[in-house]
């Protein structure tokens, strides 16, 4: 006779396995699929989900969460009754009619977007995008919220988070970050990273990118890289995490994409081996996952000591670069330029770019925006925040997949990953002394470890608030950010 | 309201999206995961094949069909309730108890068949394997049977076939084939073909193959080729086929792998898009199957037509092959030479490398033959069928996966692809004319278009016997077989 929780653990065991296909399909789909595969995929993945969303909401699941109740006596076991139940919510509370419509909306949104960022048109997807904001304000009714509907709908990605608490983030950021845009600008100093763009074979940015994400830890064992138009981490298991890199002119794109997924990817591979294909496995939310995988591509990756190692062994690969000194390619590598598109943006100006977002999305929510008003309104904080002006709408609001798709309340998460990417690297810093001389020697045992002791085998355990605090000692805040960010760009720009 | 056939329809696609899955996991196995992946992958597997088995077993599906019954009227709904009430049949008849000991057994006896074959240790795999027999036993009486337990297994891989059919299609071709092995032998004339060992670029074959299976039709922009230990060809859906191949120091192991496989890939591809994720949708059977993939490999991929055009980009690309004249090569690539393993055999002497084990099979079934007297029993007809002893169990009877994980009665149907490709490619020529005049000129589009009408398309629409005897006229028998490959190798050999 299975005990209560052995009971739960096979039925959160079927969610795995389904989660895991849905998983994989995705995979494949942005890496081998030909393109004659696209129709069927949707089906099976639409037929799955049903099956996975059947499965979550199933009384069955509801009886054996309430039965192991009793028998939950660790910690272990009451955090995943916990995330079970997290999940079960979530899944319940948006009546299935909704779900649906949003689905079917969000394929058409989808394509409708694709055309639209193609032809510069946004009047086209218009009345799709003003449709999903209005199912984005149902779902937050139904999902319940105490302020504001992003409070619902961002709580979905970062458990905790609230419109307030972002506010108050962005806030704390805002000045400082416009502020040192502004004195990059007017310092008129002109860094030059042409020579970071050429025809890179691509073999060689393989072997390279993989070294790298070996180097610092990634273990290829338990994972590979393939390659994507649009870089992403996923996996099934704690021993199976897959991440994606992509070859451009711009050779960083390979360098600082592969490091940023592999950030990702030794949090996923860092859950304890005994919560593998349970609840408890994995990154515990958008924010705190983002925190790791820019730790790994800015923290790591953009640093001189870094390259202190590496450089020689890049230009081995690469003898084009062999002009670059140590400093150059440092300064290069961190060229600050305010530009239109956020996945292109530096450190700088990266946060400037969600907060656009955020007060767009806070103000269609509200209906204090009206969606005409939409575009004008994004230029308008563009020149504001990072002194350009969007030329058109494809450059503009139509950059993003993510509100195609009804992903409302998901930008501020990236912009707690570069505030946490601090926070905990100074936190890590006081335990385990000077990254620097580290990184200078390649080792990256001291901080991977740290990490991994302190946040990656800390799974879904905690939630990502009292994470934060476990690890660092205080809730998140800006301060380690700003000064640091602030240090590391006032020296290369000799302000 | 749907139709009771909508209704069937829809629950027929659950299961193809769980299919879907399987195939994928299974695919993403061989191809591409890491080693770390393997133990959630059998968990993630066994789940989803166990939801696959409760939905094919459910009494809503059964209920669902019943009424699809009455609404049924054209062939294909008709063709489409036949082929589920097959799949229902074969997995409602076998106690769940037996599939979960099978199912344990499978694992447990491939663990130790690994080490067994590497240690040449029959002893220590000889108990699960007799076990496995026991259990094939009890599927046979649970599944039914008039003459020969082997019927109700045989069954499971080639509708209609049996014992006595199979025994009939052997009795046929072994006296010919030894004999044509010994007139070979006899002949004392030994073909060169030691040109085609060597250090061939990896990166060259890859691109040289997938010419060549584009090149005879494979569509690429439906399916794509990658690299396996032991190539297989898989799909989830029509739009999807994924081929396999892989590179040895023996060149022809890309160049036919890829073309077998190909002709697995187009069988599947030539589905109509209608029947795209139905039970109509794919291959019949797996001997119907294999006349497809021999097709493609050896009449086709095997023929001095085909070389005329191909032989020159071959050695463009590889230039230590430029030695061979267009004579020497094609006897070279059909070099007949009895060897202990199946896999590595040409096509004069494979089909004796199945006699063997189809009657081991059957007497191991009767019980005539006992566990312990296995490998002496495969030794002597070795020496008896292929005028060779094995030196070792390993290269005798430990060198295939089938029996380890219980497929018993599968052996015999590569045979009749054999016998059954010459017998459909006859069938096509009289209506399409020389293949071979096309072939010389690469023109493979009238071949693979009546292919495509007979075979391709039709699915699982008829039984296969039926199948076969709607193509050509006849069922399957020997004769085309026999004598186009006497007169091939006659030629070859000079007798």
């Amino acid at each position: 006779m299975p005990s209560a929780l052995e009971n739960l653990r096979s039925k959160t065991s079927d969610l795995d396995a389904l989660h895991a296909a849905l998983s994989m399909m995705e995979w494949d789909q942005q890496t081998f699929m030909p393109r004659g595969g696209a129709e069927a995929r949707a089906e099976h993945v639409g037929l799955l989900s049903r099956m996975y969303h059947e499965t979550l909401t199933s009384d069955e699941l509801k009886r054996a969460l309430e039965l192991a109740r009793s028998e939950a006596k660790s910690d272990d076991e009451i955090a995943m009754l916990r995330v079970v139940q997290r999940d079960i919510d979530q899944a319940t509370k948006i009546p299935t009619a909704l779900v649906e419509e949003k689905s079917k909306l969000a394929s058409q949104a989808h394509e409708s977007w694709v055309i639209a960022r193609a032809n510069n048109d946004f009047p086209s997807f218009a009345p799709l995008l003003a449709r999903m904001f209005e199912i984005a304000k149902e779902e937050a009714t139904h999902l319940g919220y105490k302020d504001h509907p992003y409070d619902a709908l961002t709580d979905l990605y970062e458990e905790g988070a609230t419109e307030s608490y972002w506010r108050q983030m962005y806030e704390s950021i805002k000045g400082p970050q416009v502020q040192l845009v502004k004195e990059i600008k007017e310092s008129g100093k002109n860094i030059d990273d042409s020579k970071l763009y050429g025809e890179w074979d691509e073999a060689k940015q393989k072997t390279f990118t993989e070294f790298l994400v070996k180097e610092i830890g990634f273990d290829m064992d338990r994972g590979r890289q393939d390659t994507a138009a649009h870089p992403f981490c996923t996996g099934w298991s704690v021993g199976d995490i897959r991440l994606t890199t992509r070859y451009k002119p711009y050779i960083g794109s390979a360098i600082f994409g592969s490091l940023h997924e592999a950030g990702h990817g030794m949090y996923e591979q860092g859950s304890p081996m005994a919560w593998d294909r349970t609840p408890l496995a994995g990154g515990v939310s958008l924010g705190v996952h983002e925190s790791q995988s820019r730790t790994w591509e800015n923290l790591v990756g953009r640093s001189k000591s870094f390259w202190q190692k590496y450089l020689p062994v890049l230009q081995k690969a690469f003898p084009a670069l062999t002009s670059f000194d140590l400093d150059g390619w440092y300064k290069a590598i961190n060229k600050v330029e305010p530009s239109y598109i956020r996945v292109e943006a530096d450190e700088v100006t990266y946060n400037l770019h969600t907060l656009v977002r955020f007060e767009i999305e806070c103000d269609m929510l509200t209906g204090k925006m009206k969606i005409n008003d939409l575009p004008e309104a994004w230029n308008a904080k563009y020149t504001e925040y990072l002194g350009i002006t969007p030329r058109s709408d494809s450059e503009g609001c139509l950059q993003d997949v993510h509100w195609s798709g009804g992903s409302i309340g998901y930008f501020p998460t990236y912009s707690m990953g570069n505030l946490l990417s601090y926070q905990i690297w100074n936190a890590m810093e006081k335990e385990v002394g000077d990254a620097n001389a580290l990184m200078a020697k390649g080792e990256f045992k001291p901080i991977l470890g740290w990490l991994q002791e302190k946040v990656y085998s800390q799974g879904k355990k905690y939630p990502p608030r009292e994470l934060v605090q476990r690890v660092t000692g205080k809730p998140l805040d800006a301060s380690d950010y700003l000064a640091g960010l602030g240090a590391k760009y006032r020296e290369i720009y000799g302000l």
